[in-house]
């Protein structure tokens, strides 16, 4: 039986566990940092810009699936932002895939899709990126989830953003992903079925009990507009992870209204340039966590993880599945929330 | 329902399911690479041996938990192997830990052990030891593991080594790393649960059955010896992944027989000395998967992974828990069973 503890001794690490996917996480303060220590060279790397393909997206052989110009106001012209498919793609489209059998195994076709959204600007980052900008890549996102969602073999669509090659990126021109899969995959279907059960014990949503716990706790968290909120996971998996929510109740991102794409855009973009101020340009991942289809396990409820580089998972962490992050999440927020970017 | 099918088409990906966990990983023909082209740098660093705290593990305050001498016929003197605790620990011993709550969240302080096997020589590795020297650090895990496993609040010991900075190597001097958890990891989890499911239906254990198709599909296989068989996974989490095996059935670690240890040891030996030569000295880690006490999960059979840094896990990766090998399995055993060491 669990009892109060404020906290334990200095010097002795905490094992925290997600109430969503039961997994647990090392808090290592015997091994804590500082958060300056984290601070390390730039990530962002160099390729020359005339041989860049993502310079003009338009020039592969199929049509890009979408784009958007800039506006009269803009200042400038042309295109902003532009969806095409992936042409080295992990999952290429075809008919709904089989199982088949291969002695005791199991496998089927990588049938789905796989599509890069590229914002205009060679060394233009997140962070650089304009309100009309950042905004039309969050409607961007939202247009190919909701068009994806309705194709039949499609059981889940994640969309996700490498940033340095030490977070596994390839080409240096800013772009994110979206890879539509015929399975729906086992991380996330473990946080779906706990997100269930607290929903079943409890009768409300895990993850609007956690902001609720997070805005009356006050200390993990970094920042927040009207309609979204990004704070320190109390289970952070790595130092200076963030976590970003909108405030009310959504199972699915394919349920995210035009008038809230400022807003998401704004709250991202805010945790990914204080990340660059604060920690000196990190390598880092972002991916979108959700209810697979909009009325599929209506008690989940969507989110952004970032994920900076700021350690390596090792034997220990592969091995168990545990990992191990050296600050308190709750010394991240702090120095994250200081940090100012405008 | 599942049928049979040889193989996809040349270019398309393929979905695989480890049978154990139920998870998913994606063999990415079409983006596969000839082996080859995962030569890289080699992962060895320097780092000045006058500095090296492990030139004399017994220089610490804490008495050694273990030191193996070398015998007469060595030609070598003093100490081979040496066990000792690490300074710097994720874990610390201490009472059984109580779980506390913290609002919605669940937390244990992190009671354990953490300790430091340290072979002799600054420089010398795995595929450098001598039979004596490999057979004596095997020797070492066990034993370790077999004090362990007896203390109440342990509930998983993961025995683990990382080379190369890429693999989360912080000391350059060759070491492998045990921790004692407080708490059942959930990856290993999952696959005991998954084992006992495959025992239940079947009658048998999943793991003898998949070295039973292994031995006789011979594709995938890339080393044997009397007692342990190593073959590249026909779910590889990562390019040139590994597995090694007992062939015989044991659920737990802590069964291996003093008998055994030398074919352990060459087995462990001759893979990572195949990976060292045949992709120049990749980073690693390996890791033991075993059935946490001797007598649970009899169904279970414990293994090593041996995982090269031959990719980085990115967005989709962390966002999916879905993992990306770019080379057919196939095609990395035939390489590594090629390669010539001796």
């Amino acid at each position: 039986m669990a009892t109060k503890k404020k906290r334990t001794k200095k010097g002795i690490s905490e094992l925290r566990q997600d109430l969503v996917s039961g997994d647990w996480v090392v808090i290592a303060t015997g091994r804590a940092r500082k958060p300056h220590a984290f601070v390390g060279k730039p990530a962002a790397f160099g390729q020359p810009v005339s041989n860049c393909p993502f310079e003009n997206p338009f020039s592969v052989k199929e049509p890009p699936l979408l784009r958007y110009d800039y506006e009269k106001q803009d200042k400038k012209e042309g295109w902003a932002v532009a969806v095409v498919p992936n042409q080295f793609p992990a999952f290429t489209r075809g008919e709904c895939g089989e199982f088949y059998e291969n002695g005791p195994y199991k496998w089927t076709e990588g049938v789905g899709l796989h599509e890069l959204f590229i914002t205009r600007g060679h060394k233009k980052y997140i962070q650089d990126l304009s309100l009309f900008e950042i905004t039309t890549l969050v409607k961007a996102y939202k247009e190919r989830y909701h068009a994806i969602v309705k194709e039949g073999c499609v059981k889940y669509i994640s969309i996700f953003h490498n940033h340095g090659k030490e977070a596994g990126a390839s080409i240096a021109h800013p772009h994110s992903q979206l890879i539509a899969l015929p399975v729906l995959p086992p991380d996330v279907y473990k946080s779906l079925k706990g997100s269930e059960k607290y929903f079943e014990k409890n009768g409300r949503c895990v993850h609007c009990d956690i902001v609720a716990h997070e805005v009356k706790a006050k200390k993990r968290i970094i920042y927040e507009n009207k309609k979204f909120i990004a704070f320190a996971p109390f289970v952070s998996r790595i130092a200076f992870e963030v976590r970003i929510f909108p405030k009310s109740h959504q199972s699915s991102f394919d349920m995210m209204e035009d008038k809230d794409f400022q807003y998401f855009a704004e709250a991202l973009q805010t945790i990914i340039a204080k990340l660059h101020k604060g920690l000196n340009d990190p390598a880092f991942n972002f991916f979108i966590h959700t209810a697979p289809i909009k009325n599929s396990y209506h008690q989940y409820h969507w989110h952004v993880e970032v994920i900076p580089k700021t350690a390596v998972w090792a034997g220990f962490e592969m091995g168990t599945g545990i990992e191990i992050s050296t600050i308190m999440p709750e010394d991240a927020a702090k120095f994250l929330k200081k940090i100012k970017i405008k």
